[in-house]
């Protein structure tokens, strides 16, 4: 039976856009594990009641519900060990919880000024409204004023990701000469950017662009075959 | 024979304050290797000439010369891999230049705004000419300029920990339940100001201040018992 996971979708049921789900979904495919998802919206709350929670991903496996995308991790690691390791072993896990840390405090919160109008604009007219109350109150400014000048703003953007681009020219992989969970947490913040804003974050010849278009050809082409702009 | 390491040093020849010499002081106690440290100065560069090097940490193991720490610490990890390790493996070592880069990078010119100019007054008098002159060069300012207003810029620098912070608030050691080789690299920093400046950075009650307290017990209070301020 494979595994079933709630995914954030947009108006369109197969724009999948939270990074948070990419981190699952990379980490998934990583263990080679079977998934079916389920496209699901903000309105979709009581979808995912009989797990006790409110966001995505939600996975559930043989019946048993996880939630939270770094528990989905660490679970999937746990329970599959014979597959491949999301983190190499304790000290890989230990270390791993500074890049999500690194990823939800200081990436998200500034892709989120490139990104936040263009989400909104790829959501269904059933979650327009609560997304654009809770972002007002949350940031308290307007989406439009909230994304505003973003070209004025992308140098800044690209000098916050300099530990990420000084690792990056060292070695292929934030896990070193392959990919590791650490890899699919930052990557799915640059696949919520991609997958529903045509605006592009990252040059060429950036290293980190470089290392995100091997992330897009891992498994198959499954963050380059779903729909996005770049 | 006991590893020979080149440590910089202030006027007084036991005020060590360079965090990359930290980092290596601390891994070569992780292994327990036995280390005798020179003092050097900047005005000293002839005296690693040998290792065609300009700056320190440089060690000499068995007659070898090794520079730089981060290549320190993966030349004693494969050297000495009976001695508890600094990473914890291939997955560790890939993932720890992310915590490497993010202290150069972040971490370490942030905190430079708050530490050059009492690392300044600490110097011999013979490197004072030579740390002024290059540091204009670098930045542009005078150190009094570069270092003013250290509280207005506090609660900045503090949110700049916050990956650290979230880290360290659901475990001990960024390596998990004991430290690693990125610990040590995140705690030089701190030894780095705690050694030559009287300001706080941190409050009683943050994580990272009680994770810092932590490795200044370690190895016997090695980082505790040198010459520093808090």
């Amino acid at each position: 039976m494979p595994i079933k996971m709630y995914d954030l979708a947009g108006a369109e049921p197969d724009r999948r856009f939270s990074p948070y789900c990419w981190r699952t979904k990379m980490a998934l495919a990583h263990k080679q594990l079977e998934v079916e998802t389920i496209p699901w919206r903000f309105s979709d709350k009581p979808l995912i009641a009989f797990a006790n929670w409110e966001r995505v991903p939600v996975i559930v496996d043989q019946g048993k519900p996880v939630v939270d995308s770094w528990a989905i991790a660490t679970y999937l690691e746990g329970a599959y060990p014979a597959r491949p390791s999301l983190f190499g072993g304790g000290a890989g896990l230990g270390l791993a919880r500074f890049h999500n840390a690194w990823a939800d405090t200081v990436l998200n919160p500034a892709l989120s000024r490139f990104a936040m109008l263009d989400a909104y604009n790829h959501l269904s007219p059933a979650d327009q409204p609560y997304f654009r109350r809770s972002r007002l109150e949350r940031l308290g400014v307007s989406l439009e004023e909230y994304c505003k000048d973003r070209e004025g703003r992308l140098p800044a953007f690209q000098q916050l990701l300099e530990p990420l681009r000084q690792t990056l020219a060292a070695q292929p992989y934030l896990g070193g000469e392959a990919p590791l969970y650490p890899d699919y947490i930052v990557f799915g913040s640059f696949m919520w950017s991609r997958c529903i804003s045509p605006f592009r974050l990252l040059d060429e010849t950036d290293p980190v662009n470089a290392w995100r278009e091997r992330l897009l050809d891992a498994f198959g082409g499954l963050a380059r075959n779903a729909p996005g702009y770049w």
